[in-house]
């Protein structure tokens, strides 16, 4: 006869218990880039997309799934988010535009918001792809991350990346 | 007295009509890369992490993610994928690891699915992410891209960055 | 170089950060109504619908609908509704009659449920005619609108329409 | 001891076999109409409301509510839509204006998409709501109905209140 | 270094590719028991409990949780049923009363609807606990089955417990 | 004219106000047991489930249904669970082996979680069957109860089947 119960200590996961964290007031940024070629850039200009201009769409996408993270994101606690704001830019870079895409959550909650604020920034960089992959699907989603986060017992986080930004 | 019906032409999406589209064989493969510290990297394997070990949960987290894409991604179709298998490498690069996961997706459908397999590597890296955050917040999903579709009737593709890999 | 930061200002939307609003009680009674001909009048309360009995099945749907109303809402945020309740009466109208649906919701958070209450109401009507559909397809929803609301910093509400009702 | 089985016959609801039912082309068109006041259609053409404009959002409600009506409506097939588009129109009425909302969805299954195409402008209905709600909470949705379906075995439908407009 | 890719082969999961298999009709019935007090029995049939009749409800829970199978099963492939119906029956045993709920799904599909059946009593027997609960919460769900499936290559199977039923 | 609002008061099903409940510390554990056959038991420890290794599949899915309780269970409250953990063991029976599932769930709230925690052990119950169910059909589960709960005004509870184990 096997024995699961040890599984547990080495292996098998769970869902931390937060209860014993106490409310506090709690934001988290996270910032994608998605490379793109002067072709697609120019399509989006033109506004000659089939499935239409693609960033309104990005931002609804981006803020629906920051509140479904928990559903995406097996172990993540469910939480009542009570802010989220998408920002777009598109850059000028080497051979091609980089959009940038930053989200902001804010929350009064026993667990942060790390996993919604880069699930936002995710499911907006991936409504982009969809809405202009019939021009271009050598698009190149470079960098996720979590730009900062402040609240809770752990104390405020800046990624070494993008310090000087902030 | 405004007049909308001018905006759908330039700006307003829409879910495109594929019900003249024929039903083909079709598969989906993508990639992404998740950068870790040799920290990070060491306390995976010691599994220490709270939540954890993190590629089994990473896995799953993807394969239901590539079930839901349409719940995701506004103005993508409803489809029935038919198989999803995930890969998990970890390989050295400098200074630290590079986790390299990739998903591909089969269909027998009128549209691809070329968003099911790049939302079910997301799903599994923003999981692996989620199962490690607490260890290092550091980690950047450095890129996430297509690496080829097959069948539909614009022919296949491969992306540039891997085309040798394949 | 296109600048997307002034777009925010002027067009793109946002979930509107709540967490410095108070947790209060608060409650929201919405109402529609359907309009039915004779002849599906008669059909439901012979029982001879296929889909069996609607109003049992409207009443789940609307409660049911009440607890994802953020999940059909984009900028609505997510919030935990503690009571809903959903009621039903047959009127007769000239021609015909007049399903009349109300549903109250009750919370104690920090932002109302006015839409909790009309999607209720919606979805409880759109259940009631997906299931006599097959009898009549030409009913109509003729009003739904917000009854009133309790609660909240900007004090109560209470539609012109229905004002004397309550 | 009490039989339920006879409860089934006169009551429980069910979920239709339509498993014999062939798979043709089917199409379906449903509207909305939304009564505002002339207070609100400026602040909605002035760009104040703080949620954003209200168009681009209310149309990806409502062709993400359309793909998930299976959800809301519970005795409803799931169905792979192949098609959604909406459309807007503030026309003036009588004491202020009328936003006329319109949702066509195709599909190619052995079932129609009457349901599908009512979600759809519901959902965009009460979007729109929702981000017109700080200014004023009056609106009415005044007339939600199916103006039209084709295809499947009992033949095409026309609205007797819109039958001259098609 | 360490490789996970052997992982697949003795640990991972994966969603098992159906595509090479072939549409064809099929059906699955499953079935579960509820264990409850004569007090119960006799709350249920005086109306007395807070929530409301539990069968109409668990009836509706059953059906819609059969079409969201694929999302509580993490290997179930997604699939459109064509048909649900549940059945419930009260039966005197020793000590109290046994309510059995039966469901029937119906499929025209590539892969079998063992799962939607056994969810659906799931849903039902949960849902009913849900509902008794505060009278007694010493229900006990004792024998949830796969009464019997046909279709498929692999032949019809008929549970050993419940084949002199059939 | 008929008049349903009576119906409410004899049948029809409310979600229950719990608005005046005070929010305190709770905690629920469930249990389930799946019978299976010295065949699957071998098939599963030899590792030659197509799927792959059912438990921590199992253990994923468990976690995320507990989260989703309030969607499949229709008059069942939102609420913020806080943790969640599965145990598995596996003990020898006459004929055969038990898989043993439990699951505690934890909320500092202001309704109880045993449908939490009697969800989480049912939907990992059933996901085993799932990755199981190729090797044999006839698992059978056998006894779904809720083992105990602490907190709430109505004070503990703790199953008669399972007093002594506690």
């Amino acid at each position: 006869m096997s024995q699961f119960s040890h599984y547990n200590e080495d292996g098998l996961s769970k869902m931390v218990d937060i209860s014993s964290k106490s409310a506090t007031s709690r934001t988290a940024t996270a910032e994608c880039r998605v490379r793109i070629s002067p072709r697609l850039y120019e399509a989006i200009h033109e506004q000659s997309l089939k499935k239409g201009n693609p960033l309104p769409v990005a931002q609804v996408a981006g803020i629906m799934a920051a509140k479904k993270t928990a559903e995406w994101i097996p172990m993540c606690h469910p939480i009542l988010i009570q802010g989220t704001d998408l920002s777009f830019k598109y850059e000028p870079v080497k051979d091609g535009y980089m959009l940038v895409i930053g989200a902001t959550v804010t929350v009064d909650g026993n667990t942060g918001v790390e996993m919604e604020a880069l699930t936002a920034v995710t499911a907006a960089a991936l409504t982009f792809y969809d809405m202009c992959k019939a021009v271009d699907k050598s698009m190149v989603i470079e960098e996720t991350l979590l730009v900062k986060k402040t609240g809770g017992k752990n104390g405020d986080f800046y990624h070494p990346r993008r310090e000087k930004m902030d």
